[in-house]
């Protein structure tokens, strides 16, 4: 399952902006939400250019995101400031930045990154879909490429690759594409639009993870044997998650977007050595959310490369979920 | 993943005691170690029969199990007494039982069934094991065919696949077999001794459990996408613990016990709806065994279809694990 490929992110940048100007105008602006996974992305076909081996789909958290500022600046790095305080240009996520921007801007252009987010980041969310997301529109617009959505989800999924499913409000898949250049991989919105679906973030830990979800992946991909069923459970899973969100059926989308963490946390379990994200508390939390559903409570639960979990159910449903689970953070993504 | 087969359980013990006397003696005694798997047994290709879809490979357990006593009597019912306590002929448990002898005896001799376990009934350990293979080698006494142990391995698995590795002390080997009437699937002892080796029960809920182990196999061959690929990693890992065991390297058996026994538990994680055995105490437990084991000492586990897990180490940590888990009970299947 390894990348037989020699494309470079560079390569497929060049590609996504031939012809294009390379000269800022006087600044840039993105913004773009956070997306929660109901069908995983968990294996990747390339690494260099973060090419999936499945499909997934996705649902978008509304008002939570990022929104960053581009602004060409005379000096003689970049500065990168995230909630307002400036990152040491040593460290790995202004690294990662920087190294986005070299794919796409002339040889000596530097730049003040002014980068905000809503997304709790001690939740264990993936700030980076939203972040690279945002920072693709930024650089869209501080260039006035005025690129697609698709090459702009190609563009976003460079960063990082659910990056690519962030482009949009609502639901979101993103097509895994077959092509080495990876053109062909990026997300699309679904038409659906779902005003009474609630998804909500269940904190369970804020303690650093003690391997990343790049790492996890990685090594499951490696190592488990059972991961190989995985690209099966995806298919059988996408088609059940996106007839079920058509139908508005909380049952099906909830009842298969939770088997298909559990099938990727399977898969973590699995991997040797072990990765097991989930706390005591974590399946504390299952078992309560089981019990509830045993009862007659709509409540679902998906999980991503950590302990937390967020909760799937509808607006109807809201105030008894919320009344056992106190500090819940509940997203409307289509609106309250 | 279906039997194909119409074998039945009848047919199979008629078999194996083919030509030999069914007229009872005086009384029947038999005895067999309870036995925890180092490669699990996890799928049948035989419901009727008990065959399994991959070979396992156990551990007995020493002076643990069970001791059974026969004798006809002159009555209309059975009497079949657990531990000094006469248990409901209505039960689940007695009719196993009763079914298990009308497969052997003569229509109308009706037996007095008396049985003690010394394991741990509370620890979640599967009783029936060690049961079955001590009712086989007490009907085999009260008959006096002495049959061969291949036979009596193969007799104890009608009553509850697991217990044809029960058999023996010290180490078994499950052969899974290809053929439908199952005379090719029974357990082998291994020739390896390992005195040193260690293991040890660690409680964490007798509360009853949820699915039953037999329910869980079956939901999981048949739900499970990722268990396709269980046949797969038992090849890799019955090798691994097979020479592990010959060259004496806890290592390696340890790990691949470990994993093996995740691996189970991934496959029952992906079923539909999921199977989880953990409790909050489960993963707190296993936390701390590899919190000790990144700080040197040599313990792994291994789990059954429960909460309970069952360390692995060697006599030389035996005193430094038992400081970690007050209350373990330890077993040195090779005597101490």
């Amino acid at each position: 399952m390894k990348s037989e490929t020699n494309i470079s992110k560079k390569h497929v940048a060049d590609l996504l902006i031939a012809g294009r100007a390379r000269d800022p105008g006087p600044g840039g602006h993105g913004r773009a939400p956070a997306n929660i996974a109901l069908c995983k992305y968990w294996g990747k076909r390339d690494e260099a250019i973060n090419l999936p081996l499945t499909p997934s789909l996705s649902v978008a958290l509304g008002e939570l995101g990022a929104e960053t500022v581009l602004e060409p600046i005379d000096a003689a790095d970049d500065i990168f400031i995230l909630n307002g305080a400036e990152v040491d240009m040593r460290c790995e996520a202004a690294r990662r930045v920087v190294e986005y921007l070299d794919l796409f801007r002339p040889v000596g252009l530097r730049l003040r990154v002014d980068s905000r987010s809503s997304i709790p980041l001690a939740a264990g969310l993936a700030s980076s879909a939203s972040g690279f997301a945002a920072l693709a529109l930024a650089l869209d617009d501080l260039f006035g490429w005025r690129l697609e959505h698709r090459a702009l989800s190609i563009m976003a999924r460079l960063g990082s690759g659910s990056a690519c499913r962030s482009l949009y409000k609502g639901f979101a898949e993103w097509l895994a594409g077959e092509r080495t250049d990876g053109m062909d991989s990026y997300a699309v919105p679904l038409a659906d639009e779902w005003p009474a679906f609630r998804i909500a973030l269940l904190e369970i830990s804020v303690a650093p993870k003690e391997i990343g979800s790049r790492a996890a992946m990685r090594r499951t991909v490696a190592t488990s044997e059972l991961y190989r069923r995985w690209p099966a459970r995806v298919a059988g899973d996408i088609a059940a998650i996106r007839a079920g969100i058509a139908n508005r059926d909380l049952e099906q989308v909830g009842t298969t977007a939770e088997g298909n963490a559990l099938a990727m946390h399977a898969t973590m379990i699995d991997s040797r050595p072990a990765i097991l994200y989930w706390k005591p508390e974590s399946v504390a939390a299952m078992e309560q959310i089981w019990k509830l559903r045993a009862a007659g409570l709509k409540v679902f639960f998906t999980m991503d490369a950590g302990p937390n979990l967020k909760l799937i159910y509808e607006e109807g449903q809201s105030a008894e979920v919320r009344r056992h689970f106190p500090g819940l953070r509940e997203v409307a993504p289509f609106g309250f």
